[in-house]
Order: structure tokens, then sequence, then C-alpha cells
């Protein structure tokens, strides 16, 4: 080592070197790590995109003048799919069963990697038709038979298919609800046209039929007869918005459950074939009940996974259904005016398993790690988005909320002033030939606590929930904090969350440490609303 | 419940139900669990597939008439490369490193997604080349600086290049050996005609010049002059058969190191020129440097990948030279005459991280769960393999050395009879368009412990390697029984090994088992060979 001697103190030194440091130039900003712009005070920033959002509006303008309507919307949520079960995402025949019609639209379509739902049920489908976080809207948790809730969480918000019924679409939501089934928060009561369906998840259902899991319950007369006094719906629903409301039949048994997908997708597919006649363009929430526990095999489709396990023989049938609903589309003629979207609404409860999925990362449905909160997320659409396209970038499934809107050309101004949007508009994203995201960060909530934070490929977590036994995520876990550091993972070095960069080894744990704590001060303008649950 | 009456004694329900149940034809018999035949005492049984063989065999007749030679063959072994790491395995630009050439030849060919490697590196490439499993050649675990080996391993094998020469066949192993460096060991004496590249593993070459990391080697004078002394292989070798071998240059810096890889490619695409003009058919073996520890990123190539650590710089450059290397046989005009295979030796080398890859499942190299040896592996080959195959059938990379033989016209009668062979010949596998494997088992060893075995989707452990400290598999490990029961995975239901189905959950595991006793009582005929390692 030589000793470097020279005329200038430290002070002119230093001036030197912020003298040649790259600067901002007059017309352009130095890069920023958190690229995201403010629009309004309750719209969550989102990164400018100014070029893109041009060019897909053009092509949507130019599509819409072509076919004389907007585009009809239909999702299709698969209940507690693993971001792993999809081929396309590493599963299928490696995790045996077989996802050909899946694995197709990723492949002719754009196949997101970064995909975002809320860690349970309730929680991510409030959230697609709120554009607003569980923790703003109070539909914190799954609502269970016996919850009392103090107050309708709908009642003050504005849904997704009132706003999208007010820009001329019908709407219609087929499969579980899951949302609320005391009148006022039923789909029908909510601003869907029409419901079809079930209003909760396939075990609260079958728990009543199926003695082989439950004969506690149903061998004891007395035990079973106060459970059929708190009323949970057992029934196939049948109702209409302003109009009546009624049992088509309740399942009576485990086979009348393992049929039920079956005759959901029959129904949509028979709806979507009147629909694409309609004059109006069309909303349509397709929601499986299956991959849910308990699964039961559709009796026609038995064993048509490799593994034969019901789980497996649910994946393989529910990747069938979807395979028969975007071919009604085609038939109908309607593929290319028609957006497809293809999710899961919360990692694999693994707490059921075997009757699980399978996710390649660390935790499962119930916690904020990745493999509660990272789904699969199949954006199609025929002509509209070019084929093979893969992206990373950040998604988070309360953008649907927002790219919905743009479809339908529904301006951010026509939503409420008073309350905060949590959705980015990804609408040039999805559907620009090399679209980015528009979205800078994902937040992860349990219940009323900030759980952690997605920013690149970075996630911090502030608290963790972690299990004390094996697999046990949901019924056997604790919340915890984290001690001096934030937990911090750079998801590309390590997608399974085992090792922190912490402050150690990477210089932006304080600027995603940041972006948590702008997120929290939004709830001090806009405070969180509680329902009781 | 009923009770039920009956004329009959037990003994006569029993006859009458042996007569009732499911018995072999004369012309059919039962489906078996195992359905493995073995064709002679000295080789590993075998799934019969008569057909598929026939067909395969017909159309590599048809081929060699057509271009006049066997075909060529080249492996592209990557060293420690995660299962996870390429995109088309689930990682790509998921795991911050898109790996655009791998995932367009596993998109234009078969994608195994059960392929088997041993858990570390010389073993694993002992095992191509030898047909055998380590513990029969004594090449139990990775030649390391400093070993005293107490006999050749090689004297009494017969290798792949030895018996593809006598077949007519040129061959050629670029890039790392790590199977012995001592003359007897090296490639060009072993049966390669050339030899060009480095004798160990990355790390045990940079730490002699990596005083960032080795300070304590490098800068005690005393102890560096120990350390040379060893006589640890650093230069890039160049060696023929039966010729002189010379020190091409040594590893002076770690970015001569960084550059090795680029050097070595540039070498095998130079020599596919020459080789394709050549009056033989070639076997090239190409073994990247790249991305073992420790990575050093190509000065050219440095921030390639979207996360810019170095390993991640490392799958990127290892991919894109992977690109070099097909198109360098399509523009000698050998494509449709060269059968590919891309590899990893082993699962990643989690103790290095962040210098480490990722895979989805359990463990990581070093150990016998899945982490540690399941591998990318990928089969291309232009106008023999049919474009977007995929499958999750058994393939041990043992299994390459019987399917080269087969490429090379080479009869199994032409192999030693005094010793056992671990390969299964998978040529019609890999090259009938509806292929399904002729592999039954795979078994996983460490050193001389017979640790578990692979059976259709089970995964029956007798002894497991588990950390002792997070991600320390190989260097803060213990090796333990598993008590009563042995470990029972059903990887469809359970990629991850976490949750055992045991005998309470299935009633494989005592086939399994037998399977695994069964591959150990072969060693009573052919014991194991001791080398001192």
């Amino acid at each position: 080592m030589k000793t470097i001697t020279h005329p200038f103190s430290l002070a002119s030194l230093l001036a030197l070197a912020l003298l040649l440091a790259p600067r901002p130039g007059l017309s352009q900003d130095p890069p920023r790590f958190d690229r995201s712009v403010r629009s309004a005070g309750n719209l969550e920033p989102a990164i400018p995109r100014p070029k893109q959002d041009a060019q897909v509006a053009a092509r949507l303008q130019a599509l819409a003048k072509k076919t004389g309507r907007q585009p009809n919307i239909v999702w299709l949520i698969v209940d507690d799919m693993g971001y792993g079960d999809p081929g396309c995402y590493g599963g299928g025949a490696v995790a045996g069963a077989a996802t050909p019609n899946m694995d197709r639209l990723a492949r002719e379509g754009l196949k997101l990697t970064s995909c975002y739902a809320q860690q349970t049920c309730t929680p991510t489908r409030s959230t697609i038709l709120t554009g607003r976080l569980p923790v703003r809207t109070g539909l914190t948790r799954p609502i269970l038979a016996g919850d009392k809730i103090t107050r309708n969480p709908w009642a003050d918000e504005v849904s997704l298919p009132t706003l999208l019924g007010k820009a001329g679409y019908a709407s219609l939501l087929v499969g579980k609800w899951h949302v609320g089934e005391a009148e006022g928060m039923r789909p029908q009561d909510i601003g869907f046209d029409e419901f079809y369906g079930y209003y909760p998840a396939q075990k609260e259902i079958s728990q009543r039929v199926d003695q082989r899991r439950f004969p506690n319950l149903i061998l004891d007369k007395n035990r079973f007869a106060a459970f059929e006094g708190m009323g949970m719906g057992h029934s196939l629903v049948h109702g209409w918005k302003d109009g009546k409301t009624e049992d088509v039949r309740s399942v009576e048994s485990t086979e009348d459950m393992a049929r039920a997908d079956q005759a959901l997708a029959d129904f949509t597919v028979e709806r979507i074939k009147q629909l694409a006649k309609g004059d109006k363009p069309f909303f349509l929430e397709h929601c499986f009940m299956k991959v849910h526990c308990d699964n039961f095999a559709n009796p026609d489709l038995e064993g048509m996974s490799a593994s034969k396990y019901p789980y497996k023989d649910a994946v393989a049938e529910v990747d069938l259904h979807i395979g028969s609903i975007v071919r009604a589309l085609e038939e109908a003629g309607v593929l290319e005016n028609t957006f497809v979207f293809v999710t899961s609404d919360n990692g694999p409860q693994m707490d059921a398993w075997p009757d699980a999925g399978y996710t390649p990362f660390r935790g499962a449905k119930g916690t904020t790690f990745e493999g509660g909160v990272r789904v699969p997320g199949i954006a199609y659409w025929k002509g509209m988005i070019a084929p093979g396209r893969q992206s990373d970038e950040l998604f988070d499934l309360v953008d649907l909320f927002g790219t919905a809107l743009t479809l339908a050309g529904v301006a951010p101004d026509q939503l409420a002033g008073d309350r905060y949007y949590d959705f980015v508009d990804q609408a040039s994203f999805l559907f620009h030939d090399e679209g980015h995201s528009r979205r800078e960060a994902v937040y992860f909530w349990w219940g009323r606590e900030l759980m952690a934070c997605r920013m690149h490929e970075y996630k911090l977590h502030v608290k963790v929930i972690l299990p004390q036994v094996t697999h046990m995520y949901i019924d056997h876990a604790t919340v915890q904090d984290v001690g001096l550091a934030p937990w911090f993972f750079n998801l590309y070095l390590d997608p399974k969350e085992e090792m922190t960069v912490g402050h150690r080894l990477d210089p932006w744990l304080a600027s995603v440490g940041s972006k948590l704590k702008a997120h929290g001060a939004t709830f001090r303008k806009y405070p969180p609303k509680d329902v009781g649950l």
C-alpha cells in the first residue's frame, strides 16, 4: 500500500467527487428505487408508463370500434390451488396431475410469476371486487359458520359488478362465494345480476354429510341439530338482483359435493352461449368449489390424475372445466373480445394434507410467506395478449379491479373519493406485447396486522406466521414479531425465503421498510373498517 | 350392521375369494408394481418395452443409413446447477436469471422432470462414464486437494470413451474433470482422445488467487507455500491420449477464473467445426466450470442477469454458451445427427449461498433428498426427439452410458461380464415420440451407505442427511438412521418430502423396501471397490 500525498484537503476532494458524480440532468430525474407516483391521495401510487398506456388504450379503442362494445371479462378462480399445481408453474405431471388446459392458456397468453393473492379466501375474493384491501373493507378473514358480524361490510362498498353494471355490463357469479351469506352480503345483493353457486367452501358444506370424516358431528344427534341450527348454507343457490333467490338443491351426500363443479361448469358454459348472443358485454366470475378441502372425486372422472388422490383428481377436473369454459367462449364467437384470467385465491391449504396442493415456496395458505400468497396468474386474450409472454413483474389480484374498470371504460374519477383504493390499473402491463408492471409494491396483511412488503425482488417481513408443528400453517401456528431487524429476503437469490440478506448484505432494507411505512400511513387519513370479524 | 349367516366355513370362503380374485391368465401376467426384468445377472433390471425399442432401433438405423455414420453425442454438464435454475424448470427470470437457450431446447426437445444425479460431483461424473454407481467404482465422493488415494479407481474400469473409441468415435472432454488428476486418472488416460480443461472445481482453483475470500491462506506465506506444495491443479490443461499433456495457462487472478468458461466454449465451438468435417462420429462432453462456487462474473457479461449476483450471472453465461454450442452444431450441419443432453451433476450447493442456486425441493447438494439429486435433464435432437415432450418417468444420469452405447451400436455383450452395471438403456424412452422409461427404480447412495430408493412416485429413505444449521447440507449436517419405519414419501402428493405416507397411508412401503434390498443384494456377488477415498 502506497501513501498518497496530494495538495488537496479532504473537503476539496469531496467537492471534486460530487462534481464528478453523475447528477440529475435538467431534463431527466435520477433513477429511483421507488419509481411509483401518486396520482391522487386516495389511490395507490403507480409506476408511470405513459407510452404503453397510450398504445394499449389505442388497441382497446380499435377493438371496441370493431366489435361495437366493450370487451367481456371472465375470471376463473380456483379455490386454494397452489402456485406449483399447474404444469406451467413447475407442477402438473411432476405433482401427479397434468393440467393441459392451463398450460395451453399460459403458453398462448401471459404467465405471471409474481402474482399475489391475500393469504386466505374471503380477503382475496372481497379485494378483487372492491379494489380495496381486506383491512379497509373489514373482510379480514374467512367468514365461518357461527360467525356473528356486527355490521355488513358490503353496505358502504361500491362493488365492481355495480360499477360495471352502470357501464352497461351484464354480470354473473357462478360457484363459490364465501364473502357473506346473510341478506345484503350475497352476490345478488352486492351488484351481480345473477348468482348460481354455493355460499361457503366445500368442507363447510360436506362436513354435514361426510360421516367417515366427521362421525362425531353426524352420529351425535343433538350436536348435529345444534350445527344445523347455525344455518350454514349447504345448497346450490340461484339468485337474481332485485329478484327471487331460491335453493336449487341441497348437498345430501359426498357424491353431491363431488359433482358440484361439473354442474357449475355446465351452467357457465350454457350462460356463455346466452350472454354472447346478448346486447351487453358481460363480466363472469366463475369460482370453482374445488380444489378446497374436502375434495371428493367426481365419479365420472375419478382417477383421471396420475396420482389418483382426490386432490389431484380435483386439479385435473378443474383444468378440464377451464378448458370447457374457454372452448365455450370460442364456440360462442367471443374469444377475441374476452379477457380471461385464471388464478387461485391463495396458496395451498397444507393443514388439510394429503388433500392439499403444492407450492415450491415457504409457507402455505394462512401465512404471508410466498407459499401463502404467490399464486398462478394466467392472462389470456386471443389476439390481444401475445402468446408466450411471461413476466416476473408485480401483480396483485386487487389489480384485476382496476384493469376491469379500464376495460369497461370506467374512469377513476367515477370512484368514491372518500376512501382509499389499493388497486393499480394493469391493463397496459397485461395487454402490451412488451408490457411492464405499473405496480411498485405488494403489501401483505394478516387480519389487522401489516406483515410484509414486496418491492422489486425484495421481501421484507415485520411479522411472520410460523407453524408450530409440521405443515400446520393455519391450525397450529403463531404470529411472531421479527426482533431487532426485519426479515429481509432477496427472492431472486432465495425464492424459498430461508436466508435473510438483512442489513448486512443489502442496501435496500430501509427503502422497502419506508414503503411499508408509507402504506401504513394511508390508514391515518383512511382508517380501517371494523365489522367484528 | 347386519350379522351375515351362511353355510360356509371360513376356509371355504377364503378358497372362494381366491377363486374369484384376478389371476394371471395363460397369455398375460397380472400387473406388477415392479415391472422390471433382469436380462443378465450383472445388468440392472429394466422395464421391457419391446415395441418402442424396435421402432427406435429402426429409426436410428434409417438415420445411420442416411448419414453413413453413427450419431454424434454431446453432453453439456453444468456444475452444481439447481433443478430450479433454468426457466423451463420454474426458475429462470423467477430466480433472477433468464435462461432462454435451455428453455428453447426444452421446448423443442424432451424435458425430463424426474432426472437423477448422484448427490455430488465426482460420483455423478464417474457414473456416466462407467455405467456403474460410485460405490462399485470406488469414486464415492469428490476428490479434494491433499486426498491420498490408495489405488487408481480407473485402472480396472472400462470407460465410455474407450468403448466408443473402439466403435469408431472421436472423443473429447472440455472443461471441468474432477475425477482424479494423477496420471492414470486424467481424461486423456481413461479413453478420451483429447482433454482441454481444468482438473478441479472453480473454488479449488480460485482460492489461491482470491485474497478477498481467503486472506488467511494468501497472506500467510508459509501456509500458502504448504498449500502450493499439495500440487492442486490450477491450470488450463491440454492433453492427448498417448501423447503429450501441457499446461496452457495458469489461473493467476479471479478474472482468469471469470473468463474460463468463455475460453472453454470457444474451444468447443472451434472443435465442433473440425469434428463435423472429420470422418468419425464424435462424443463430446462439455463440462462447465460454472456455476460451482466460487463464481466470478465474466467481465464481458457482468450484470447480464436481472439479479446481478455472480451466481445468477454465471447461470445466464452458461445458458449463453449452451446456445453457442448448439448453434455451432447447427452451423456445422450436424444438428440432425447429434444427440444433445443438458444436465447438472447434482443439486445446488446451498452451503455457498448466496453463491448458490435454487431447487424447489428439500435438501441440496450433498444430500439424498430430491434437492440434492433431482436435476434438469433436457434431451434435444432435431428431427429425432419430438418437440414439446415432457416426462416425469425415471431417468438416472447413469443411463446416459447405456444410451450412448446403443447410439454407437455397442451391444451389451461387449461389456465385461465380471462386474455389475447400473445403467439402463434409455434410447427408446428418449427417442420414441411416446417413449416410456425403461427404468423402474433409482437408488441413492452417500459414500458407502445405501440411503434411499425411488420407485414410481414413491421415495423411501432408510438413512437421511439433515442440516444442523440453516442451509449447511454439506459442511454442518449429520447422517441419521430413520428409526422404526423408513421415511416414505409420495412425491406426487408431497414433492418437498415433508410428510411421510409411511405404512399408515400407503401399501407400497414394503415393495419399495424390497427393491432397495434387492439392489443391496447385488453387492454380495459383485462387491464394492475401495480406493481409500
